[in-house]
């Protein structure tokens, strides 16, 4: 939240304006996250002990132990027991990052913050670049990856594994497209997508479809085509969409 | 972070894995998590007291309070105070979400965990068609946003003020786009460019620049011409690329 954010303004005072308070905890946890961000604690320093932060702070050992559980639920710290342990900065992976952002993305769009239409506009901004990078920097490894994703006999596959299978294919493309910010950005909008369309009745045609479209998207990047790597990426996106279109709604009314 | 992350394969022990032992106020975060993002505890839901949660979950109340510190931290999860208090299930707002990603990039960023070229180039993918979404859908209220962030004596302000003009206008032409998902994922890139960028020695004819550009965006915006609007914003970012790349090491060189 930014400054501004957190100031109200109160018509019955003109010009001016306060501050809603913050727990003492929370003011601890927003000085050190500042100390991180700015470098002065940088990754791997140990931090004071909770009685040392409680004496500089002027809080209480509670205070402080609240303060840092917070900061270890965001991932800039990491505890450790033992003689040499204590609490150490450490940064959040792309991993975490990408995985917090998957909760959020799918908590607003179930309470409509964030509509099938954003996701759908975005998804586009993302994974068709995405094919147009991965035909460019390509390696044997990720083409690979990307071919173990696409299955050679898809009928004889639950439905359950089609969607694995789907899901490991877009992360392969964004993996492929060698920008891990990319990945971050584009994997939960995928997975939150890839989520509503797996609990409702799509059939075997879908998937057969799919695994057509994800060969012919291979072929592209394989062949270092990144024109057509584009083309083949908004195709298989364009057919996507009303079937999203159709299943979204059925979720949100089933109260899922 | 995905289920497959938390397994380490033991080469003495083939074809046996071992799971990662998770700490009891995480496994009841997880579970508390779980029905959340499922829809059994929707937003607004009450939470049965600390008491009840620790004999229902066979742990400590120390246990259920970190574990519910945690979640609250995380966003989903608002502590009342009273009679009437306790803790609510909540989602996290857009606001908040942007603000959690700005700083995991920040941090991603510093540790080059992000590197220079993945945040331009994902800036492009989303700032151009931001662009092109804002002529689109541009209203009165979102043009007077992009205008006000346009000083009209750019000479006779700070450089503070200048950045803030700079941020509060690409804010503004995302805003216009009328996709808070691009916002989301747009303006924490942004930001940590433009966060770098501010503790260098840039000099005035920089911000004159920004602000003729900034003028022909708005002007192509205001015009209805997608078009022309995501030429001049490719253009401006084109002409900022070699700016940041010049800056960005310096930046980290410096250490801060």
């Amino acid at each position: 939240m930014t400054d501004d954010d957190d100031v109200t303004p109160r018509a019955t005072m003109p010009r001016v304006q306060v501050r809603r308070i913050r727990k003492a905890s929370e003011q601890v946890a927003d000085q050190l996250r500042a100390l991180i961000i700015g470098g002065d604690l940088p990754a791997g320093a140990k931090l004071p002990t909770e009685q040392g932060l409680a004496t500089e702070f002027g809080v209480s050992r509670a205070t402080v132990r609240e303060a840092l559980t917070g900061l270890s639920t965001e991932g800039l710290l990491r505890t450790v027991k033992g003689v040499n342990g204590g609490s150490f900065v450490t940064t959040p992976s792309p991993d975490r990052v990408r995985d917090a952002l998957n909760l959020a993305v799918t908590l607003l769009s179930q309470t409509n913050g964030v509509t099938l239409d954003e996701l759908l506009e975005v998804r586009e901004y993302l994974e068709i670049p995405a094919a147009r990078l991965a035909a460019l920097r390509r390696t044997g490894d990720t083409l690979r990856e990307m071919a173990e994703a696409i299955p050679e006999s898809p009928l004889e596959l639950s439905l359950g594994t089609q969607f694995v299978h789907n899901r490991d294919f877009h992360k392969a493309v964004l993996h492929a497209s060698e920008n891990t910010l990319l990945s971050i950005a584009a994997e939960p909008i995928f997975s939150v997508l890839q989520t509503r369309l797996s609990r409702s009745e799509i059939g075997p045609a879908f998937h057969r479809t799919i695994n057509v479209h994800h060969r012919a998207i291979h072929a592209a990047i394989a062949s270092g085509d990144a024109g057509e790597s584009e083309r083949q990426m908004r195709e298989h996106l364009a057919w996507l969409s009303p079937k999203y279109r159709r299943i979204w709604h059925e979720f949100q009314e089933s109260g899922i």
